[in-house]
């Protein structure tokens, strides 16, 4: 049973015991125009000692300091606000309002990269020199290899390519030996060679991480827990697009032969995410088996019943405060039934194009072609970043992107989310199979030009409300497969109306 | 030393040797409503004699029959054009003049798909029943197994999934016998395995496709060589941009310490291709290997140089004439240095990302943030489809797309290439590393916002004339990282600016 321990307690090394230092002189080791590859992945593992630390160090001795910080995922707004006015670079995704702002104003460079790309490019030396590594573990062992904890993200990247290290040993974590499946990716002149994973539960490497001691240059104590994750119920909305997404699922059950074995599900983050996790939870399939990026709350209750459940592989762990308390009760059970990996075999196109993942992700929007924004707002300003959505969406076996088909902005207005065309595309109607909303589900799977398919996304997908218009635009496009408007004034009036609509929506419409 | 045959030379099975019925009497099997999955890659192994052949008999007797034509990719115009007039959906790639006027028509229903992806769903059902298969092979082994010709495509696909199978043995062709590499994907509920291939080398399945040879309706004989491709030589446009290739290719050498080994090359197919395949040839780099969709004129050069060249993969072989010529001489050493699959195995993109291949592509045009446009003019009119190039670029080590910055057009006007904003994406920035355009090369491949990125390639690789405009654009486009006008005013006059720039280029530019 995991238990809140002493530092000596997890440091078996005693070379690195030696190596403990109060975090105040720790955050030394990084200075101005430094790299840093952090662990952290979804506000899991992140180190949330040192990085508040090292913002306070900066804001006391060297205000003008500018970083680049290489992350797994996002990491929770505690950590990386105070430190977002010493990032001059951020890779590849960021939860951070704080970041965010210095993002548009044009003061922090953002790089949106696929995360299963991105820590490949790491090893690969795309980004340069990594001159600090800062990893939270929950265990150093007697031979100083460690134990991570409730992510892996691009700690082992960051580990293997690092010029110093910086370890984070988290009392306050439990002991998660046995959770992780750690396996470094190949570099160019060296062979790759194919992962031998043919099921969600196969493990193809070691249990730790090992790396040069010698780079070691600093241990930390942390006693924070991750901090959670907020957790919103399922509203009606959510449950109709569950419903929508599950009865997708079991037609294509009958139509493709799958019998009782429903192929390996990938579920995004959020309140869709989690209603339509519980709506699989009540479908007849039995023995699910979930190879995604974030183990989160809807699938605790999984763990619990051996008939529903079969095996989990995520990168990271991720909760509410209850989930959290959840967690821990089913700890031993989740250990033999949950595998966390490197978030470039998590996301490998590899893996999830070998073992059929079905992929459900939640854009900002959709077109009427199936066409995908999942980044940016107005098609200039970055929220997030793609994240994982384009390495399960272009690989899955079926590829599933929902969406409400409306969503109420603060000023009122109401907006469709589904489009005549998308003012960013992270993802190409080529990588997406199913558009669902709340209205019903359209598909992208036969031989069908993109105009039908438009008419079918409409028709099926769209609120009501705003069908006429989007079918006003599909007649104005005109001629061609794909036809887009290109009269600008036709275009300017279409938009007129557009604005009007979202002003006009019907009250609880 | 391969000859022309007689039908009985080429026939070794009895059983299929007594079905041999003329052309006229095969096609019958074809009716209305039907699907057809037939042989063919860039015009190459084809059923060059049934489907002319079942276009005059649609003509003559069934001028209402509409069906459904599925093939590996281009056919030549005039195995497709005749049959045109009768396909009523039709994918994953064409490039024939008479069903292009039919999609943007409407009147045929055109699906563009990733190749990779495209067999795998045949395989999978998505495309529902294959009605008959048509396939064209250069022998028909004594256990009924046969040898296909100078393409693998979705033909192993066809005869594994279809109803009826219709042979077409292809007398003129040489006896392939030793080029192929076959497998079929697996499909779920099976378990899928990882592809055995380390090198570009290294043969995974049988030399010969397998089937159930009672699903043989008819055998029938064809005369007709594959149709040349016409090759055009490189301009000095075209080898500016393969210089530039090369060096930032010699750039990666120093910076990600390759040694001599560069990684295989993909390459896509016309003049620049050709040329960057010359210039190649020329730089330091030895042993080069080829991982890519098609086998063409400028790599014969190659196979006769074994310290320049080591190995090719590719689904087909393409030639001019005089590229054919050259191929006869030397099939006894391309078929110890080449190798035919599959198009979901050459374009897997698990062996893609495996053997970390370069991945080189023409597009239309390019944005100032690295989207990529490669398939509809004007965002609405397809031209060809994407073909592989989605898998290739998403799944590459590095991933290069280029472009002449500048295209003249019929009415006079000369555009720009490198756009503020593409009307259509294939391929997100997220999966592109390098633009190339005979000014120079942009990277994208550090991290750096779009914005950054923006004014690079704007000074990089726009052509001279238009870069004042492209920088107004995103003077323009205001804040955020990744800024897009929204002004429709303001855009309609930019729109108005380049319009005149088109018309003002200079003469020789």
């Amino acid at each position: 049973m995991p238990e809140t321990s002493t530092l000596k307690d997890r440091i078996e090394n005693p070379e690195l015991l030696a190596k403990v230092v109060p975090v105040e002189e720790a955050v030394k080791h990084v200075v101005d125009g430094h790299t840093l590859a952090i662990s952290g992945f979804t506000k899991s593992g992140e180190p949330k000692t040192f990085l508040p630390a090292l913002a306070y160090h900066f804001s006391q001795h060297a205000p003008q300091a500018r970083i680049t910080l290489l992350t797994g995922a996002s990491l929770s707004e505690d950590v990386e606000g105070p430190l977002a006015p010493y990032i001059r670079k951020r890779g590849p995704y960021m939860s951070s309002a704080a970041s965010r702002r210095r993002i548009h104003a044009g003061e922090m460079d953002f790089t949106d990269v696929h995360l299963s790309a991105f820590a490949r490019n790491l090893m690969y030396g795309f980004y340069g020199d990594i001159d600090v590594a800062v990893v939270e573990v929950s265990r150093i062992r007697p031979n100083g290899s460690v134990i991570l904890t409730s992510s892996v993200g691009i700690s082992v990247e960051a580990l293997t390519r690092a010029k110093k290290i910086i370890l984070e040993v988290n009392t306050s974590a439990p002991d998660y030996t046995g959770f992780h499946d750690i396996v470094v990716p190949a570099v160019h002149p060296h062979v790759g060679w194919p992962l031998p994973v043919v099921n969600v539960r196969d493990r193809i490497g070691t249990p730790y991480v090992e790396f040069d001691l010698r780079k070691v240059v600093a241990v930390v104590e942390s006693r924070t827990p991750d901090y959670p994750v907020p957790f919103k119920a399922a509203d009606d909305t959510d449950k109709r697009i569950a419903k929508n997404v599950v009865d997708f699922l079991l037609q294509c059950r009958e139509q493709y032969h799958w019998g009782k074995r429903l192929p390996p599900i990938q579920s995004g983050v959020g309140n869709v995410a989690n209603a339509i996790i519980g709506q699989l939870y009540d479908s007849p399939f039995q023995k699910i088996r979930f190879w995604t990026e974030v183990f989160q709350d809807g699938m605790l209750r999984y763990v619990e019943d051996d008939a529903k459940f079969e095996y989990a592989s995520s990168t990271a762990v991720s909760f509410s405060a209850e989930g959290r308390e959840r967690f821990m009760r089913l700890f031993d059970r989740c250990r033999d039934r949950l595998v966390l990996r490197p978030m470039w075999l998590s996301n490998s196109p590899e893996i999830i194009s070998r073992l059929f993942v079905i992929a459900m992700n939640t854009p900002i929007e959709v077109d009427i072609y199936g066409h995908v924004n999942s980044t940016h707002i107005d098609g200039s300003r970055i929220v997030n970043g793609l994240g994982g959505s384009g390495d399960f969406f272009r690989n899955a076996y079926l590829s599933i992107v929902h969406t409400p088909s409306t969503r109420r902005l603060k000023d009122g207005r109401t907006v469709s989310c589904v489009m005549p065309y998308v003012r960013h595309i992270d993802h190409t109607e080529h990588d997406i199979k199913c558009v669902v909303t709340e209205q019903g589900y359209a598909l992208n799977m036969d031989i069908r030009s993109p105009k039908r398919r438009a008419q079918d996304i409409i028709e099926r997908c769209a609120h009501p409300h705003f069908r006429p218009l989007l079918s006003a635009y599909l007649d104005m496009a005109g001629a061609g497969d794909e036809p887009r408007a290109t009269d600008m004034q036709a275009l300017n009036a279409w938009w007129r109306d557009y604005d009007e609509a979202c002003r006009n929506f019907p009250k609880g419409g």
